[in-house]
């Protein structure tokens, strides 16, 4: 279970840092624990510090933000230094950084710290920009440096479950993918604008989702697009409700369906339905209870909020980046998913945009 | 609930059958009951000749079909005449007649009893041919006849109460409607080489739910299709495997998901996604009970069978035209309907081969 | 599926009575059909009218009751004669018939009709006073008449489905069983006057539910009870809330939960525990839709009545009583099954009257 | 949401531990931390030593355990000391305990650190004889102590969720409780001969729940017990098998169904149904996934252990006892929650014995 891993995680991670300042276990620390540095203390930058800090073989070092306020709160939070991303960069004493700055920092940070010789986790996208993209991808396989991007979803406890059930061949080849995710509220204004769009910033999820589920490659996009919840949505260049179908070589298919608002809750679910039978995940509520009374039978809404729903997954991603760190394995996730993820994003762009199925490759 | 109109309408049509030798009561009968002949002793003619004879205000006076047998088999179930489709027609105790023969002699048999002033419900599709259904329905209209298509899953009670939810406001604005339907197995290859292709002949139940439920026409259609289940289906140029997104003018969606093979029954599944909130309905099992054991919870597989699922709806929808018969009030379906659902399949079939977003109307 | 089986019946028992004029016919029907007449046309004689209009082998030949509008009702929705109960005693156009008068005449006219060599269909119970139960099945003994008692959950296509998992090992040896039966609302306060009791009345079908399961008779019993509901029933020297422990001498348990009151609809649940596994059995609902918003998820309450909750029971009831008398194999429930239950309910009152431990036998 | 509550504990305590060198903290600290130790580093002894460590306010400061391996085991963990309970006794930087060892050193131990000046949280039970448990808890009130006995399930976040319906009266006034709690499996022998039986053992969490939920006392108690699973518990004295009722003074029931074997895990469900309405917590899965195939939809096994089942309540149980400690507060519950399911559990064992319905008080 989830909860057992995190608890594991948590008594583990507590014993190694408790013995920081025993010179006898510092050799043996230096050899098996990651040492991070988090760049940028904003939300997704204070969940990874959490899940860093619940992690057996990983200490959090240092934390970086230009806001003194953020990064002193994460700081005393968990006890880690705060240095510049300069300073991090340059620190013996870190092994791995988490980059959780803004998206448009995303390439360079990436390439500095792969030319300095740090793993990298960093949250998706690399960059809007499939170009940019490229070459970053390029610079770090040059550098034969480990990065690994943040799709956490392909870490949550039911999805790791529901895609077991696929290897263990218990619905025989995969044949159609269902995807629904629906977001409680929109985001800002202000995020909407420069997250590239719905297709680059909440689909993207979606289309991870898809190629690690699907098995082989998406050859062909086709994407309808609208705005139903709210025009300031459409002043922006955006969409607020889209449908996707991505098509395999093999005649494979998978749907998408997003919106930026369902009252009932944080809505995730994945239906797969193969050659022998069919897999589903359920949502997350806020409890398990059932109320009946005249007017029904009635159980909570969903969680509201992706960090409480993926709370599991984040802390269990960044272990799986721990262990591969440690142990120089492959990432179970690279800068070339990203990639693939944003060509799809950038496909069904343009579907939408030309009324085409859109080919890839 | 569904159980018990079926019920009422069991005994009330016994109750009048029964009395059909008593003269007092035949002047009072012909009044108030709609006098029916079934064209077709098939699986679906028999389905129908069961609806009317389970509807207070029908009688079954006669069956037609070209095998004998079939036809004695009807006859000797619900005790009515064997008559030939042109006796039918020129019988002054008739009606109203249910078509139910093969597809390729809707047309021709709409527009004769049309003109013969009876009232016909007409198994979906009208023609295969929109240019067909297109003059078909322009002779309807000129007879002033009445005509309702099969399309029962509007009768269905579950689908009944999501779409007065719809109507009560639950939801608020429809937004995105999601539909599976999934066969448990495929037709007979007989089947498909006439059938017109799995967009004609499966999808074209969705597309008529689709508008239905969306309140407002289709805009445009994109579809993919694939062979998935038997390289058989591609030998007879069909698919078995598609996903179709219809658009409207105001931007609402709606998916389609089909396959003509799950293992775990006849999946039939509708979920409507609002502006306040999301509707769905559950498919229907063999029974209700649910075995634990330690290798988990199991509920029963779905109903395996069109009949068994739908038989409430096919009871209903005859009661609704035997009402609009009887009261002169407009049939719940149309030719229209027919007309509307096959021009998606055109677009849908369209879509695929062309990899473009079909615009209608 | 119970519907197939109802709509079939339906259909085949309309063909035997439409041909009930074809005088080629009478001699086949007469030898494999079952004559009926409903004693009694209330609410429960109207459902038995209709189950034996829907069961293939039998035909309603007569209704009897005191109310001429009652029985003149039934003659007319299902075609048949009013007839004194003496009159129908002494028809010989009338094989068996279907007791459904109140509690205080059961036991006469069971052995009445005994006496007269009809086979009898009798609602329970068969009288409130054991005493008067075992004489009258003495009666039934010595005529070797045919008796079966109306405790038609036996016969509910999900308890059937349950109690085959069972019999098929599902589960392995039956241990404890949960049975839940909660009705919407008390009955007038005038049934209840001569009801014998919640336990005689309510109880009294869970008894037989639990014997039926159990697979063993019922050694002891336990029982609580209390007016939490409506002190009306206090005054009426009643409870309206009760739970029963039954143990059986190998130590099996069954306990069981009634109250008068469940808002959310009547609520009718079976759960049995096994040494292998469990298996339950869920409730009926309205319908099979289920609404989404900001409150949570919400299906619809439960079925509000009993006879729609058990309409499928009734007609598979009257059909396993046909089917034994025309086969003269044994009917699935006795007179004994009734004096079982009814010693339970008596052991019921008898616990919580003494506060002791009841024992059997 | 308990994750949420549980990960905001896991930080909050990390930050405060990390401290404990810096001596600028310290004073700082003694007022706000709950300084604990340990007593007994069994199975149950970890558990709390895990939710020590994930409370913000509280710091583990020793760990005791005769064998050695073990409390080292929890040191090296946790990072605190090893002391034994004598020295415990008298640490001057020790505030309270967790009494985790075996049943018959409960009282003495509550004794001892009650007398110490310690506040106590002490595993259920105090002890297994009435008049003891009734001495221990005069000298807790002697000496004016904290003692906070532990019923976890009183912080499980469903039946948190399910107390705050009934208490924001979404089901009116309580009238029938159905506890339902199954075991994966019998303890081992060894702990059986020792525990008291299955009613002073595993029932007395369903009698504190019981209390907790009625809202009122119990008056009356009736019991049913069976040797169903393994001829080795008889043998040994016991039972693995039982139902019991509840009933309060004012006539609400509450049952309680147990077994020690349950293939399907472990089978923990709590319904109450009121005056308007009824609340239900389910059970917990390993997975929320779904496999659909011909054999029907099957859902995981539960939680097959106690800790995975309830570790949320364990932690939120040390968490309100520390809030109680730090704030001078009543603990949530006390020595008479003990004392009164005690006597609900010799009551049961006095029905079993006697075929009686046991009064109390």
């Amino acid at each position: 279970m989830h909860l057992d891993i995190q608890f594991l995680g948590l008594c583990k991670s507590i014993n190694l840092r408790h013995c920081a300042g025993n010179p006898a276990l510092i050799d043996w620390k230096k050899n098996m624990t990651v040492r991070f540095a988090i760049l940028g203390a904003g939300r997704i930058g204070q969940v990874h510090a959490r899940a860093v800090a619940s992690t057996r073989a990983a200490t959090l070092v240092a934390i970086a933000d230009p806001i003194e306020a953020a990064a002193k709160s994460v700081a005393d939070e968990y006890g880690c230094d705060i240095r510049s991303i300069e300073e991090i960069r340059q620190s013996a004493d870190i092994d791995a950084v988490a980059i959780c700055t803004p998206t448009d920092t995303h390439a360079d940070l990436i390439e500095q710290f792969a030319r300095a010789g740090k793993a990298v986790f960093c949250e998706k996208p690399v960059d809007l920009d499939i170009g940019r993209v490229k070459d970053c991808i390029k610079v770090v396989e040059q550098e034969k440096a480990t990065l690994m991007l943040g799709f956490q979803r392909r870490f949550d406890p039911d999805f790791l479950a529901l895609k077991k059930a696929i290897d263990d061949g218990a619905i025989g080849d995969v044949e159609m993918i269902t995807l629904t995710s629906r977001d409680p509220g929109a985001p800002p204004a202000e995020y909407i604008k420069r997250s590239g769009g719905i297709f680059r910033d909440m689909t993207i999820h979606d289309f991870d989702v898809a190629r690690w589920l699907l098995g082989e490659e998406v050859a062909t996009v086709q994407a309808a697009a609208s705005v139903l919840t709210d025009p300031a949505i459409k002043a922006l260049g955006d969409y607020d409700s889209i449908n996707v179908i991505l098509t395999t070589a093999s005649g494979k298919h998978c749907t998408i369906s997003n919106t930026r608002r369902a009252t009932y809750g944080y809505d995730q679910r994945i239906e797969v339905h193969g050659s022998m039978g069919s897999v589903s995940a359920e949502n997350h509520r806020e409890s398990r209870i059932e109320i009946a009374n005249s007017d029904g039978y009635t159980r909570p809404p969903l969680l509201n909020f992706f960090m409480s729903r993926y709370m599991a997954a984040y802390a269990n991603e960044i272990s799986a980046f721990v262990d591969a760190v440690a142990n120089g394995t492959p990432t179970p996730t690279t800068g070339l998913d990203g990639l693939r993820a944003l060509e799809l994003a950038d496909a069904a762009v343009k579907s939408v945009e030309t009324g085409q199925t859109i080919k890839l490759g």
